[in-house]
């Protein structure tokens, strides 16, 4: 194969590493791809690291070791980070986002792939050293959020149902207390083989007031003998300051509703104002 | 600012331009982030052009006229789609996937993020002409292939749920005839605010039998007066080989099962053998 010059290595090794976040590529693999030295290959990589560091793309590290080679992570500024929760909460705040029983309309902006990205972002650097094996979250809302997440953190997600669906195969099934006001036994299932005993999980949810739904993936973890390395949602209402599930990390506060106007009042967690 | 050299600037806009899929970035963007001369710039983006082509790793195109600029498209070669679709087949395959019912697992692989987004390239290459306005998926199992391919379309997604839940604001509903051999009525629900007359759609689901689901979505959309301008699946079966959608492209075919193994037959389409 020709030698590949520099210039046209750092587009492509920029898309190959930021394609596969937190995936280890060996130097060898571009080494081969581009028929370069380790020692070049090792220069374009300072290059490539360099630029997003100067522009906040996030972090090209090099990994020592036998298991060892180069990494893309997410690992937004918190400069970034305010300024993607800061618009989100601007978002959540325009009229007519208030619905009957105080719930709030926000399937617009979970269901969005860049915002969905952005708060994947958010979480997964937070959990780097956490290690999971997997994502766990709940239908149905959550789930874009929870893919992105896990697509950072270059693990699997696993999705808890609200029935086992003949298509789920055997499944674990337990019931939960949801309903932050108005409180009820649910149903959630997960099926058998989605989760070895021993593994990893981190649990990502788009919502929480009561903080039950939450709760209930806390418990089914224990059936699984998974061990839960954290709680994160998307926004949390400030009452009840009290949830069913403890230490969930949340981005956005839900303070409550500006009655007259009809409006939300959201704000960032406390750590990024 | 300092001028930002060449070596420097080529990563930073790769990671620019693939981290927004079909989104157009102006010339003078990069120009002023870099500070740099438009036709610097231009020459950077031949330079990264040239290098996706020879790797495989999508187009970066120069877009002309008053909107114009410069964008990254998912273009995966027929090489790499068949590669992609034999290996998901092949998976497919492994013992232990045939559930009560005729039924395959394939929750492990739909919601895995590096699959759905490989899926998620190859669907949207096929309709980025057809320009829809959304991507329309039912709860649960397409959800992350259907997020993907809206995210590599650079539009929204939106759910069609199994009910309409509180947190969704006035809903419309529908019933829909599902399953394939027993059949029943189910119900579709989408939010009243999730689209307007006029917009494009693109359905996007997991897996299709009868075609019931898929057909209920058409409905729908006739409902908000949304135009249909195509509808994938992941994976169809081969019988029965009459659905009631009409039209719908499916990656793989599920011929069947082996009795005595308990693996499926799974083959990627005609189109991609």
């Amino acid at each position: 194969m020709d030698k590949i010059k520099r210039n046209e290595r750092l587009g492509a090794m920029t898309r190959i590493l930021t394609d596969t976040p937190n995936r280890i590529h060996t130097l060898g693999e571009f080494c081969e791809m581009f028929g370069a030295a380790k020692s070049t290959i090792s220069e374009d990589i300072d290059l490539v690291s360099a630029s997003f560091r100067q522009f906040d793309l996030g972090l090209i590290e090099t990994v020592a070791g036998a298991a060892g080679g180069v990494r893309y992570r997410a690992m937004p500024s918190m400069d970034r980070c305010r300024r993607v929760l800061g618009a989100l909460a601007k978002r959540l705040q325009e009229p007519g986002r208030m619905l009957p029983g105080g719930f709030l309309y926000t399937s617009d902006v979970t269901a969005e792939s860049v915002t969905a990205q952005s708060l994947g972002e958010i979480l997964a650097m937070q959990y780097y050293d956490k290690a999971p094996d997997f994502v766990l979250t709940m239908e149905t809302k959550g789930i874009p959020i929870a893919l992105m997440t896990a697509r950072m953190l270059d693990v699997p997600l696993v999705i808890a149902r609200r029935d086992s669906r003949a298509y789920e195969g055997s499944a674990v099934k337990i019931n939960y207390i949801a309903g932050g006001g108005n409180e009820r036994i649910e149903t959630m299932a997960l099926a058998r083989r989605a989760v070895n005993p021993g593994q990893r999980a981190l649990i990502v949810d788009d919502f929480m007031k009561g903080g039950g739904t939450l709760q209930g993936m806390v418990d089914m973890m224990r059936e699984f003998q998974a061990e839960v390395v954290g709680v994160c949602v998307m926004i949390a209402t400030a009452t009840p300051q009290e949830k069913r599930v403890k230490g969930a990390n949340s981005l956005l506060i839900l303070e409550g509703f500006d009655r007259e106007t009809g409006c939300a009042i959201v704000r960032p967690a406390q750590q990024y104002q």
